[in-house]
């Protein structure tokens, strides 16, 4: 994508080299809409908590000063579908169609709820599937439904007949590796099993396209490589044809039909917002949508090409300084991080810290450092690297 | 509480009345507190939306630009424990004890996962038990617990030796009744039910006292008289006696005994960090731990004195008018609000927003005057019951 190719077989890993690789990055004038106080800390960690956007901050008063402050209860009228709203910003960044995506509530309750409302679909499948090293609150929550709808939980997805719902990754929090998720769902569809993906490391750094991939539910989050704020809400994916379908456990006055009237009986909506729960909070949905729209206006392609080259470029880096990368070598079979193995991760990890360079541990030995496309540099990579590769190298 | 009382027997219902009520209203200096754009705008739906603290704004600023923009992913170590932080500073004003609280997701979500965990602890019982006039996303969510736990849901209280768990409102949305919660919590105890109090009505305009009513779970929302903002997040309370005894539907990473161990059964945290579920909003806890610190510096008692007295003052300027008010008459047993029949209510209701008064509507003939002690002032009330009452002469 440069004149500078990280592939280059003449590179020499300098300095120079990384200067010159952020002066052709057609991504890096998108660094400049971050508030960034601190230029020489190398931030790798975007992926668990993006930075902010300066349209955050002057949307942010503009919500609390207009139309909270001043318009008061009668910004609800236009509050009430801010869920469906965020969720169209973010639909074509994951190959969703308008009226497929809201954004709302927390990545664990919503995978909840879709899981649930999934599982109802096959009353008689007595497994839920999971892969036993996916995020925690994945297999917590599968294992939680699992007891509660009476099945028992399968780890591993070989054998599907038995399935009724598969909650799976698509990008391993740990090691970058991505899943294919057309020839998963498609696996999984002529098996009878439905699947919810979760898109929480993927989302904002992969090109991801729901519907080419014949995938119907999804969920994930938008406070890594979306930029939408420390805990900010969530997402839900489900596709128009099992809108109406697809139930969920949790019946709140949201996803009521005639909200207002505030009717004797729950009467769901049939169309997206029929996963809603309760009142959602407008200052988050107002850091969501900050940060989807800044994914958006980039454009997802674009982002997706710095991310496949800026993890070879680190990939490439870690090579030559002999560091045990984990992450898959193939671009298009990796997400947005890279994971460097070593048995004393956790300790590494601190010392990167102190010295000014902030990547991930992750039990029991990863370090993970995470090129977030629209504020990661070149320079940054070749820092932390380097930093990193004189830390194992003084051990 | 003022030398020129509401029940005085001389009064002449003038505007010169109002702004002495005003002048020695012990609570007066606490509007400037809050950001009042426009102090001509009669607001009387504080209970629905509070208006935006002047802390807010800063702290605010401080959160996005010091916490997220330059601290970064190393703010995680004060967020992690936000919700329990900001239950702490709600607790007092509900009473509960330190660590019985904590702030986090909706009250929809909330009220299903307690409900959930209560319903658990009496599994033969076929029954839950709500008013078919409380809130609509309670009543939802009791249809739906009850469908997903084999139960029946009965409206009402009179029987109890077969319910599992009472869903009940301290105050009634609409006519702003006051439930004795030491009363009906006794007698639901002695017949083996559970009860789950939704104080969202309640928190911040009465002196609620859970533990001396002897309550054990109750839920509520912070953006009504809490002023947290537009869909803050709300609280759950699980008395200390039956924490760790209550579990919880949604298996969350927040609720896990070592969170960032990732391991790999859920192990639920048995205090009351095990009622959280996923990672919470740090801009939306914000908000509600500004409008929660303002209510806790001015102190609950001195607020329940302001609504009950602005409330009289309110009941009687109706009364006064000829207006037909549904609300309790007796001060210890109304909330924070006010409520007028009529007929044509919602006609009524757009008129007010015409002319510069903000009330509530609600089905089918309510016109909702909310008085919010910190920050209404009587002379809003003078001039929002004297425009309603003009209104409903010239129809």
């Amino acid at each position: 994508m440069t004149g500078a190719s990280p592939r280059d077989p003449i590179r020499d890993f300098s300095r120079a080299e990384a200067i010159a690789l952020d002066a052709t990055d057609p991504l890096a004038r998108w660094r400049d809409e971050f508030v960034v106080p601190d230029p020489t800390l190398v931030y790798l960690d975007g992926n668990s908590l993006g930075r902010m956007p300066r349209r955050t901050v002057a949307r942010l008063q503009d919500v609390v000063e207009r139309e909270w402050a001043t318009d008061l209860i009668r910004s609800w009228s236009h509050w009430v579908d801010k869920p469906q709203r965020v969720g169209d910003l973010l639909a074509p960044l994951i190959g969703a169609r308008p009226g497929e995506v809201v954004v709302h509530d927390s990545t664990t309750v919503n995978l909840y709820q879709l899981l649930h409302g999934a599982a109802a679909l096959r009353p008689d499948r007595p497994v839920l599937a999971v892969d036993e090293h996916d995020f925690p609150s994945d297999r917590y929550v599968v294992d939680g439904v699992a007891g509660a709808t009476g099945r028992t939980v399968r780890h591993g997805f070989d054998r599907l007949d038995d399935v009724a719902v598969i909650v799976r990754s698509m990008v391993d929090y740990r090691t970058a590796a991505v899943v294919d998720i057309a020839a998963e769902t498609a696996r999984a569809h002529a098996a009878g099993a439905l699947v919810v993906w979760d898109l929480s490391h993927a989302v904002g750094v992969l090109a991801v396209d729901l519907h080419a991939a014949g995938a119907q539910l999804a969920v994930g989050c938008t406070y890594k490589f979306l930029n939408g704020g420390p805990g900010s809400p969530a997402f839900t994916f489900v596709a128009s044809e099992l809108q109406g379908i697809v139930g969920q456990p949790i019946w709140g006055w949201f996803s009521q039909r005639d909200q207002f009237a505030m009717g004797p009986t729950y009467e769901p909506r049939t169309d997206i917002a029929g996963m809603l729960i309760g009142t959602p909070s407008i200052l988050a949905l107002t850091g969501a949508e900050c940060g989807i729209s800044l994914s958006a206006d980039a454009g997802i392609e674009a982002i997706a090409a710095k991310a496949r080259s800026i993890t070879a470029y680190a990939i490439d880096l870690c090579d030559h300084h002999g560091l045990d990368v984990c992450t898959p070598r193939e671009p298009e079979r990796r997400g947005g991080h890279v994971s460097v193995l070593h048995p004393r991760a956790k300790e590494l990890t601190a010392a990167l810290i102190e010295r000014g360079v902030i990547p991930d541990f992750r039990e029991p030995d990863v370090v993970r450092l995470g090129m977030s496309p629209l504020t990661t540099r070149y320079i940054d990579v070749f820092d932390g690297v380097g930093t990193l590769a004189a830390l194992v190298e003084s051990l």
